[in-house]
């Protein structure tokens, strides 16, 4: 049996409350002993940059991850360069914030030219690289689901994002391995030993049967069918030690009281991660 | 530019047309010119194994496969036995109907340890190859969509596919490229040069943006994101020239009358497939 993770690694990703502001979830989180927080840019610009770091330096909380830099592909040249501009702007504020990593959700393919679309991302992260490595931020990518290929990431397995990643050196750009995303894969334990040191951000949640929704159907820890510990104990055996992030979206979960959600996910973050 | 595929490959997926009947489906694809027809098992059973073979020989149409074998894994010795009997009598069913080759969706996990239910997906097929070759009968293994690993089938990569068929000659195990299962893979071309003389069957539909439902959201082929001809264009190139499946799951086409469905079907296939 493998042994429980400590509780001074649990993050909560803001989504998982994501009817709490960013000062909500700050406070929830402070209440609850909960040490880190991966807050997102929409909420972070709710409140303004300015506060959202005086809030979290303030609380004493740490940040895990700035969620999320990406989305490169895009149909014109002048759109890429946008997207580009935005993301140093992602990669500013993840420094301004105290965040080691931006996590990159590397976009969809804005037609049917998927291969196109990839040598989009990897264009968009070589450019993005130099400006990231300045500011102390390493960049994350993260690959989902494939059932997000079409509308949120051509990167959907973790031996594309390691290909990817590997093209710089593991203190600019690694990997985030989210449960959610790669649970499936028949290449995971193989693809996570080769990630290594490259991994720089561990996700859970669960996958619920049935599965009510391609996007608002995660489960809480334990209410699925992955592999929790043992994903968690390969990701540890190549040398991750770094805080593990609860990211879950779903429509029934956000409707709760947020202090309630993080009673319950810290107490599945003991029994199942 | 790729030519169009000729119609004389063309096949009806009977869960294109799931308000039809058997003996409704073959009808309307007589009366479309649509020379092959890919029953499923449950209609079969509906009119009787003796009735659909003779309504089918009587039609002229040729049988591109019989969907569905495989649900291999099951939490109980007793339970797997029972479920490689009624594998062998869908051997025994897609012998007297003429088809050559039997669709495995391979089944999911009874539990969370989703290797184990791939080595007793192996062991399924193991045990039936002899009784398929007897009968000549091949088993064409499908990848599905990694969506489905949880409740359809612990296969999801056509790597994986290849992988299991390789235990075997090409002429007793193979492989079904379906694009919807596939098309996000970025190892796609690599597996379906690999595959080779393997490919058994060709499966077209499209992935719809936004995709409406996990199970009922595909579309008609040039609604969504496949490139469907550059993955015709491959399966060809290693060899492969038989028939090609319309395989539709998708509410709001069903609710339509099938000949309309069949009418667009065969304008697509020509103008995206």
């Amino acid at each position: 049996m493998y042994s429980q993770p400590s509780m001074s690694r649990l993050s909560l990703n803001q989504i998982t409350t994501d009817n709490w502001s960013l000062r909500e979830a700050v406070d929830g989180c402070v209440r609850a002993g909960i040490p880190w927080i991966a807050p997102w840019r929409h909420k972070v610009a709710e409140l303004g940059l300015n506060e959202s770091v005086k809030i979290i330096t303030d609380s004493g909380l740490r940040v895990s991850s700035l969620c999320r830099g990406g989305y490169f592909p895009a149909a014109t040249a002048a759109e890429r360069e946008a997207r580009l501009d935005d993301n140093r702007r992602a990669v500013d504020e993840a420094a301004a914030l105290g965040a080691e990593t931006l996590v990159l959700v590397c976009g969809p393919a804005p037609d049917r030219d998927i291969d196109r679309a990839r040598g989009w991302v990897q264009e968009g992260i070589d450019r993005l690289v130099p400006y990231a490595k300045d500011r102390g931020i390493k960049l994350g990518i993260e690959p989902l689901h494939p059932m997000y290929a079409a509308e949120r990431s051509v990167i959907v397995t973790l031996g594309q994002a390691n290909q990817m990643a590997e093209q710089y050196a593991a203190s600019e750009v690694g990997v985030v391995v989210d449960v959610f995303h790669v649970w499936w894969d028949p290449q995971l334990y193989t693809e996570i030993r080769r990630a290594g040191n490259r991994i720089l951000g561990f996700h859970v949640s669960d996958w619920i049967v049935p599965t009510p929704d391609l996007l608002l159907g995660r489960g809480m820890m334990g209410d699925g069918v992955i592999e929790l510990r043992r994903i968690r104990q390969m990701v540890e055996e190549v040398g991750y030690q770094g805080p593990i992030e609860v990211e879950i979206f779903n429509k029934s979960i956000w409707d709760l009281p947020g202090d309630e959600v993080i009673t319950t996910m810290k107490q599945r973050y003991t029994e199942y991660v």
